[in-house]
């Protein structure tokens, strides 16, 4: 099967052939996402796009995350990047990027503008995410390598899905949707450590409402997009994998089952060393005294992203093993944004710590894994190791996310779970509504 | 230089220092674009885009092709698209590409949002031309060969320049504007042959609407998002020509000057042929029964593009050597969209006479020559000769313009040009209004 034919397949899956281990993990998603976007709000990239929606002045029909309403293409660029402003959102290790926040808010407007179920909604969202897994999967390695930010590209073609099955469009029209996409979805790496990052996210879901909306009113466009003479993949990746998309598993599992979220406000590269030393139980009641040396083995990968030995800011310490280790025996509250203060880089406690850890490159590592050795100053040694890509049975990660929410948003997020932990019977309005300022 | 120094140090040139020749063929492209849009409002594409327009129903600043008045960014994407509707705007072959149809609409509708003069919207735009001109040539012929279509990507950084010289923006927003461009351009040659490809058009003005007005906003993105580490250029070309843009030739010439304007309702790569044959006194009162055999050489690369030895529809004339050689020589308006109609090709003479033609691929010719020779029955042999490339005298060409747009859209046209041959003292909304409909 072509990968064109794959996705127009995934598109017009009925809702009750789609997972319920899935959708269930696309419903807490959609709640991490939201506490993400209210925790984001006021960052200044949120406040400047909801200006520029202000003097663009359109037809209000979907919620603008801490504003009122405005077009549905508009609410999905500003709510993209507001709510991934600070980067707290989910990732897909394999499509290389973050699904929520480039998907989940087309998905929403649409669903606002033609006032349809919330679980309409989250079904629309999931098809989306796992269209963007796969495609994102086949522009590969090579892409993200080149400089492509997955979460704009091949996010683009899951927001345009996923707004193209709400607004209804039959399978032409869609193909259309998918070639329009082709000639308008872009994204940089280039844009990371600037505001353009955010708006990527936002490109990506803005993207999607505009090309299945055009394709809605009868617009034509290259019959394939995707693997097609100089279609989106062939000019955007020099190697693309799984064979095309012919060699793509197959639909009866969606390898959205295998989203990942942050529980720790810093970079996802740090994540998996973090749950093992929260893991290990010889290290509780251990003080950063009783430590005299920690060697990390990561993936090499890691090294170049989030290995910053001697934090500056804040923002620096979310890329530093050296400090986040410290942080984490010590028990601060890492999954806390407000934690990563700039006086943080100053702490004289984490900065004597730092010295005695160590890391390492290690290729038999993915780079979901993180293990190593804390050595005591009794001379005994402890071993610790944890796999991201285990996955968390649901329950217990709805737990953990809730308490995400409630550390980011407080009152707001226990609310938030309160009210849509179960969605029968909600519009895609009444979500909406939640992401608005309160008057 | 770096290409961000040369192209901010373009963006950054007081009116007072535009070389008077390019500005003056700005204000002709300026009465051919809009000839050309007014001609193509009733086009599906653009019915469509407006039909988009009034669904998001924005502020309405700008004058859109056909209708009312939108937001500028919207104004921008539907002009863009109704103007290149039709394919019958000007050409930069350097560029590889469509300058007006990309910069104009972005230029038009920025200087109507903040109320300024005509003539500085064609300033803007002329700067705006030159950009993408530069930035398209060292994108190269590499880039458009993997299939990039240069109108709308390296068109988008000639509206972002535009649009934010309109909004005055100051060095360093003018960098994020660019930066933030890189990670918005788009567009593929994939679409070419459906709405997609006019669409492109419109995508290249309203981002760079969109990313000035971002930027202006204060929006932050990569400090050098054309050649810098993952910029729109090394993650868009394999072979960037004029060293990256250290090559380019100096800001003492403008490269607009070589702006080409399409005489003919055809494919430009036939015009070459068409003028040749225009040209030769001696053929003036042959008739083509008079005619025994003519062969053509013309550039290879044009075999794959306008060849077609049978076309079936009006449109497939446009791209036929045979059928357009026949045409020119019996004395058919070429300049005249509607002259292409389907029965054309059923035309029994002009079938006739395409059995005589035949077309030679000629290493040693530009894409912008052609030469070929007609035998007449009497045994005698005319040798025609035509090159693009020879810049005609503006007061010549404005007179073909002119013409032109009488051609396209009658009376109309003649008023567009008594009124705005002149610009001083008109506003840019002088401008905007010729474009909305008539009551």
């Amino acid at each position: 099967m072509s990968l064109i034919e794959h996705v127009t397949s995934l598109a017009a899956l009925p809702g009750g052939r789609l997972p319920a281990g899935a959708l269930g993990l696309a419903r807490l998603s959609l709640l991490d996402w939201m506490a993400c976007g209210i925790a984001g709000m006021d960052e200044p990239v949120a406040t400047k796009l909801r200006a520029f929606a202000e003097s663009e002045g359109t037809k209000g029909v979907s919620s603008v995350i801490g504003g009122g309403a405005a077009s549905a293409r508009m609410a999905a660029l500003v709510n993209g990047a507001a709510s991934h402003a600070l980067d707290y959102d989910d990732t897909h290790f394999a499509h290389v990027g973050h699904l929520s926040v480039g998907i989940y808010p087309a998905a929403l407007a649409v669903a606002e503008e033609i006032d349809t179920s919330a679980e309409a909604m989250v079904q629309a969202f999931l098809v989306g995410a796992e269209t963007a897994i796969r495609i994102g999967m086949v522009l590969g390695r090579s892409h993200y390598n080149q400089g492509f930010h997955q979460t704009a590209t091949a996010g683009a073609f899951g927001a345009t899905v996923a707004a193209a099955r709400l607004y209804r469009l039959g399978e032409q029209e869609m193909r259309n949707a998918i070639g329009l996409c082709a000639t308008r979805a872009s994204g940089l790496k280039s844009q990371f450590g600037t505001m353009g990052k955010p708006y990527n996210a936002g490109l990506a879901a803005s993207n999607g409402v505009e090309c299945a909306r055009l394709a809605a009113l009868g617009l034509t466009s290259a019959d394939d997009g995707l693997m097609g003479l100089q279609g989106f993949i062939p000019t955007h990746t020099q190697a693309a994998e799984f064979d095309g998309g012919r060699g793509l598993p197959s639909l009866d599992d969606f390898l959205f089952e295998d989203n990942k979220y942050k529980l720790h406000a810093c970079c996802h590269g740090t994540h998996a060393m973090i749950e093992a030393l929260l893991e290990a139980n010889a290290l509780q009641g251990c003080g950063l005294d009783d430590i005299a040396a920690f060697t990390l083995h990561t993936n090499p990968r890691w090294l170049r992203v989030c290995d910053l030995k001697e934090p500056r800011t804040g923002l620096e310490v979310k890329f530093s093993y050296n400090w986040l280790a410290g942080m984490t025996i010590r028990g601060d509250r890492t999954g806390d944004d407000r934690v990563y203060r700039d006086a943080l880089a100053d702490d004289a406690m984490l900065a004597d710590f730092a010295r005695k850890v160590r890391v390492v490159g290690d290729d038999a590592l993915t780079d979901m894994e993180a293990r190593g050795a804390v050595t005591l100053k009794d001379g005994s040694e402890i071993s610790i190791y944890h796999d991201l890509a285990a996955r968390i049975p649901q329950t217990v990660l709805a737990g953990k996310l809730q308490a995400k929410a409630e550390a980011v948003i407080g009152e707001k997020g226990a609310a938030l779970w309160g009210r849509f932990v179960d969605l029968p019977g909600k519009r895609a309005c009444n979500l909406g509504q939640e992401l608005r300022r309160e008057p």
